[in-house]
């Protein structure tokens, strides 16, 4: 970046408070907070199909452990003719399963023009990696006074990913929370559609007090391989997990979205076991 | 894609007339055909930044042999602080510097609540790299009776690249233009910051029957190399080039975007007459 | 690959006692065993400098709960100009430092007309990353009747590095533990100049019954971002980790080779205690 | 590379004869010369099959206006139960298809201990792309007193590529030419195995005044392809081409390596037809 930004306010050294590599700044999610050491996990399905299937596995992710509900009601789909959500009844659902639940909900926005009606619902706007560099979307949400995780676009650099969260900033919203979610690399049909990148996270705490969080589902793609990945997530020091989930007893084929990669709440449930009986893994900071 | 669509409408199997290897769909803009044999050259500056510049530079277009006028007006920014672009009146200029020259315009469209406005100066719609999965304005942008260039995400695979266009082809829009611009790679840093991908051309030849451009500006980042990527790309069978072009005597630190990347005119025209010069290439493919 | 091969011996589905997604078949290498489900730590410097240095060091990883010693002799670098490694005076080191602390030792060979000497002073073979392909080499190591650590290419893709493991295997060796450390990705020069690739962890216990562990230092190039890595791909279920270590005070400019990527032992301490703490992660397969 | 090197033999700003940038030293490979202007064509077969075989090809490739044979006696092959070549029976074939065609022939040379045997038949020593860090073979096949066809590693950056170059030419033989055959990227398994990449060729320009030539065969892995991506690399201002020929009447299926990516005599005439019709191109420096 040869241009000189007047203030980038995302970045450790611009902000006193936030200069030591062990500080993150806190970003509060009704009664969830990320990055104050114990580690948020965020779960739920790739989409809202109806009512009652968000509902089941919102209890079972409460009942795990999980602390937030993850949901699409618009969805970006690679084809036009896939199914691409349930648009505003997905949001009306999401928010009729937080009433009951009590776990606060997070969900993507991909036009400038649904951004209001979104955070309307939402408790935290989700930016999904296909629109890190939307530009005219990052500064909508960053107006909504709602917090908002910012994915990963699959080949951002670690500039143009921060600089995505400056977008937000500008707006005077430093509640941001940075999701990685696997990268693409020349494996991509091989063994793995993105891979992992656990070497950004030390790499983001030295640049920014932002919290950042793993998806295992999309860094994977496979359910079988979430656990392991979001173990070695956390020991690698994230803020906090988002995990796709299905119902307990669904048959994959019928999953209108990722039907593969959502894990089952019994996985769900032995994975937080795992997570939170482990000594919290020692800063990854110099 | 384990998801059937119901009609691949740009996929050269669903479209008889198209099916032989060898044909290409011609797109029309205004006095403008793409995939009728002979390369289309568009070229101009990065971004509009005043009337005299545009013009000066579109003038010299023309001279050179060139069909059609680039120009950005809403410019897609890594950083939030960097020049944004000068928005409708940008829009203005090029209407103004069109009617003036007779050339006609292709600008790019980052916001759904723009395609309207940008579409009632634009003769041909760009949407962008960083925007070639932004679903909604694939979908705005099919419907705004505009052929619509489509430049290939750095990191997009053939699917990507063809569902993006089937997204607007699905609008009834089959007025689509490809362009390649680079893709991100290993090199990233060292000697390129894109590598231009020429592979691609024969295997989108096969796939379906849009005219494919390329962007050796954005392919290679340096003026210097800019020459022998454009000569490269059309002995490889692309339907067109798409050049950034500075003025003659501009110092290229003045240049409010991308100024190391801009051809000079008298460069522009000793490629353009090379182009010219040689036969034109065999088509790819068997 | 479309070539049938007339017994893939590696390969999971050609030994039926190995079938089982859960078995890996251990390796052995005097004490030390891999793949019988407590991690193997292998550590030691980059490169052989002196018996003092390369004492200090072993006895500091001993101390540390390390079990195998890692240590360069012949150094494969860059530039014909650097440090070489100190050839066969560097195996006389190792083999005295064996003797004084009991750790087995690793070190790695690059040439076939050299595989016979290193041979007969190590107790493991490595083959690295560049000389993954290197077939000569391969074919020459698996008659050495010694066990191989065989590095990924950093460009490898699954089935390149098990048909390198089964180059080794065709000459009867059936003991190699394969280690990944890192792939080359888009952000090479960005933040981190390899990706450590989690996901393939994994991916070949469904292919293979050979051990895997992971090597941190490559994997992230430096000290300060090598436990968190270690701890992540212990989190993954490798089998064990390789680790490069400096002395306790040693200054790192000082060091002949990958000075940046050493931890001291006290962190080695730290890590180990770490690793040792945590219950062993349940398999990753299935 | 932070290590300084007593004298970068091969970077054009060590030597004030080559410093000027249009100019490249001249390698002589008996009657053919390599980056004196006229692009040079090596052609022959993938492997060495037998002598009738590779005296067909070598006359096609003769007739066509190729000036120089390359064909694999020693193959390096993923797999272990792939045909590896005919060993030294494949030199003998070689040298006595260039006695009765009399093109020069190149081959690969893979192991330290057959570079004097290859010699002794070759009139340029290949090394391949799996190889380009096999430090030992390097330093050996510099110490030969035969020009080098050095082909890049997939992955390798421009700075190892130089480097690897250099390990040659400190052993004091500056004969070296440089092989571009594309390189891995995201794309592995969609389109394409490689991606040509022309960007590479003015960079290398710039830094050292080694020529380049460019193997479209390896680069685009399908016949078909090959044509096209040849003319490319003619126009971005290769120093010659190296393609695979396969017989005219050859089944595909029947040759024993890469047996898709050979193109036919006749392809090859017209290919070399247009090259030679073509006005040279400029030079792609500044």
């Amino acid at each position: 970046m040869d241009e000189t930004a007047p203030t980038l306010q995302i970045f450790r050294a611009g902000r006193p408070e936030w200069r030591d590599a062990t500080k993150t700044r806190p970003v509060r999610v009704g009664p969830v907070t990320f990055g104050a050491g114990r580690p948020v996990v965020i779960a739920g399905p790739c989409a809202v199909e109806g009512l009652a299937q968000t509902l089941e596995i919102a209890q079972a992710v409460r009942d795990a452990g999980g602390e937030m509900l993850r949901g699409g009601a618009f969805k970006p789909r690679t084809s036009p003719y896939s199914f691409q959500g349930l648009g505003e009844r997905g949001l009306e659902i999401l928010a009729e399963v937080r009433d009951q639940t009590g776990l606060p909900v997070v969900t993507e926005v991909m036009d400038t023009r649904r951004v209001e009606l979104v955070a309307s619902y939402a408790d935290m706007l989700q930016v999904g990696s296909r629109n890190m560099q939307n530009f005219p979307l990052l500064i909508e949400v960053g107006q909504a006074h709602k917090p908002v995780l910012l994915k990963r676009g699959w080949s951002a650099t670690l500039e143009e990913w921060l600089y995505a969260a400056e977008y937000i900033a500008a707006q005077g919203n430093l509640d941001v929370v940075l999701c990685e979610r696997g990268i693409r690399a020349f494996p991509l049909n091989d063994y793995s559609r993105n891979i992992l990148d656990l070497n950004v996270l030390p790499a983001l705490r030295e640049e920014t007090f932002l919290p950042v969080i793993v998806d295992p589902s999309h860094a994977t793609g496979r359910a079988d391989r979430v656990p392991a990945a979001a173990r070695a997530a956390l020991a690698a020091g994230a803020d906090g997990l988002m995990i796709e989930v299905i119902g307990e007893h669904t048959v994959r084929a019928d999953v209108s979205c990722d039907g593969e990669q959502g894990i089952v709440p019994s996985v769900l449930r032995e994975l937080l076991a795992y997570a939170r009986a482990t000594s919290p893994a020692p800063s990854p900071g110099p």
